[in-house]
């Protein structure tokens, strides 16, 4: 349905440098056509990021094709998927040539690092917002869920989570970092997170169950508790922080934005005793940090703290666009 | 990313009746996870609605999940496929528990005809918009494309096209129906579209190429013509009106809604002479009229028109929602 001055957004869109093996047609069709592997299980998510909620309105537009994918690059990360396909429903108030090239030139960067497919899409006129389908592959019965979570089971997490919020604070001049590298460090965790697609990959055979952090440690974590029946013990003090957190946020603030800050798109994981050495081997060499921050139980409900062993209570909820 | 209240909006989408075999996970973990029946290919469309521009702000709320899933539909019937499962993203200015009951029954309603599955899908505040992902399967090798029309094809419409516009321009007074049930039944044309799903499937074996019509049979059928590097004439003695189009429209109006209208939702299709019998046997027990209107030529460039066997040359343009 892309009509009028609106066709010309097309051919932004329409620059497919190979054509993958498994698309048999992609953009200029009624639908695309795609031929799965054998022994693959498709993995589908959707997002949208609407203006003046998800993003700033006067966000880079490469930095937002940036986000965008990696916001839903990180829901196949949390499957332990392949990615593969997108498709691209843009809404736009006006059409802007150098606000579209300077996103299509980011977001086409983005797809060939993934070896990814632009196959569909629309672009209607509107407010701008834009809704991303991403598609990916696993193999069959790999799939890493929500639900699998086993008493006994350790609770990890990758990279430095609380970052995301500490850079969105300097953005809206809510936190002064008068370190250059470390301000600009934050700043680039919330606008260009990175999607552990790498991770989720090698944990298919290892863990348990995994989400991705897109509203807060609380609230995810609440979600395999909820999805797995069981309970869960955390260690406050194991807690990982990135060093320009350590020297630029007090402790209290750092371990709200920690466990509540939201859009970090780091893993959170759960792995059986059993797995751990493994776990050590298959991401050691990754060079990304991962962290051990608790572990699974059946004897308690919900999410626990603890502080030198002895429990803590906090009350914070998880991350909430609309109560910011 | 549903956050706040908006989670709570969820809970109308969270009521799959009973799931289909070919989804191992639907809606609750970061992705849906699929699994293809061997032999087939997986066929996947998207469409935006903004409201304002591809619907009136004020439509019914079930008529408007009924029109979104049918434009969706419609591109899958027009490649052929069977529809499986739906990703909505749906973006609300504010909670409205009536409206939301009324769509979310009406669009579930839908889903259940046409046995498909939501299987996931954002729901996030902002102007009122919404994205809908489909996805459907056709046996291997066996969709119909754009691009396969050869000389010599028989050009086909389902239906009776322009019965839309002439059904907007009563909803907008732009024409007067003093007949109840004509008028009812162009707006209904409008409102509630059929996707012509069986036809397209029936239509695999038979025809070289199809395509649907949302943007005018001028617009459409070019898409074919220059797809397959051909070009056509078409008979405008031959091209179907309703009744009421007859009764209410002036000729020259109704020719111009039947070429150009858009939203129509019907097939456009082109058949080798050799099919025409096994055609007239697959589709004459539907109960829903089909009519050869011209044929596909190497001998012309783009579409050209003739009435009473000479040519006829006309300027208007597809249907554009930003010309209106």
């Amino acid at each position: 349905m892309a009509c009028g001055e609106f066709s010309l957004i097309a051919r932004y869109f329409d620059r497919v440098r190979r054509s993958r093996l498994d698309v048999e047609t992609g953009i200029g069709d009624d639908c695309a056509l795609l031929n799965i592997p054998e022994k693959q299980t498709l993995a589908i998510s959707t997002d949208t990021l609407v203006s003046g909620i998800h993003f700033l309105p006067d966000i880079d537009p490469a930095d937002l094709a940036r986000k965008a994918l990696a916001v839903n690059l990180s829901d196949l990360a949390a499957m332990g998927a392949d990615p593969a396909w997108l498709t691209l429903a843009l809404t736009l108030p006006s059409v802007d040539e150098s606000w579209l090239a300077a996103f299509s030139d980011s977001l086409f960067e983005q797809l060939n690092y993934y070896d990814m497919q632009l196959i569909g899409g629309d672009t209607t006129k509107g407010p701008l917002s834009m809704t991303l389908g991403i598609h990916g592959l696993v193999p069959e019965g790999r799939a890493l869920k929500r639900s699998g979570a086993k008493p006994g089971d350790w609770i990890y997490v990758t990279g430095t989570p609380g970052d995301s919020a500490a850079g969105l604070a300097i953005l809206q001049d809510r936190l002064q970092v008068d370190n250059q590298p470390d301000a600009d460090y934050l700043v680039k965790r919330h606008l260009n997170p990175t999607p552990r697609i790498l991770t989720g990959q090698a944990l298919r055979n290892l863990a348990h169950s995994a989400i991705d952090l897109s509203d807060g440690l609380i609230s995810d974590l609440g979600h395999i508790l909820n999805a797995s029946e069981c309970g869960a013990r955390i260690d406050l003090d194991s807690l990982p922080f990135s060093d320009a957190m350590k020297r630029h946020v007090d402790p209290d603030q750092a371990l709200r934005w920690a466990l509540s800050g939201g859009e970090d798109y780091e893993l959170c994981f759960t792995v059986p005793e059993l797995n751990r050495g493994a776990l050590d081997v298959a991401l050691g060499n990754f060079g990304m940090g991962y962290t051990c921050i608790g572990q699974i139980s059946a004897d308690v409900e919900g999410l626990h703290f603890q502080r030198d062993g002895k429990p803590v209570t906090l009350d914070w909820k998880g991350y909430d666009h609309f109560a910011q």
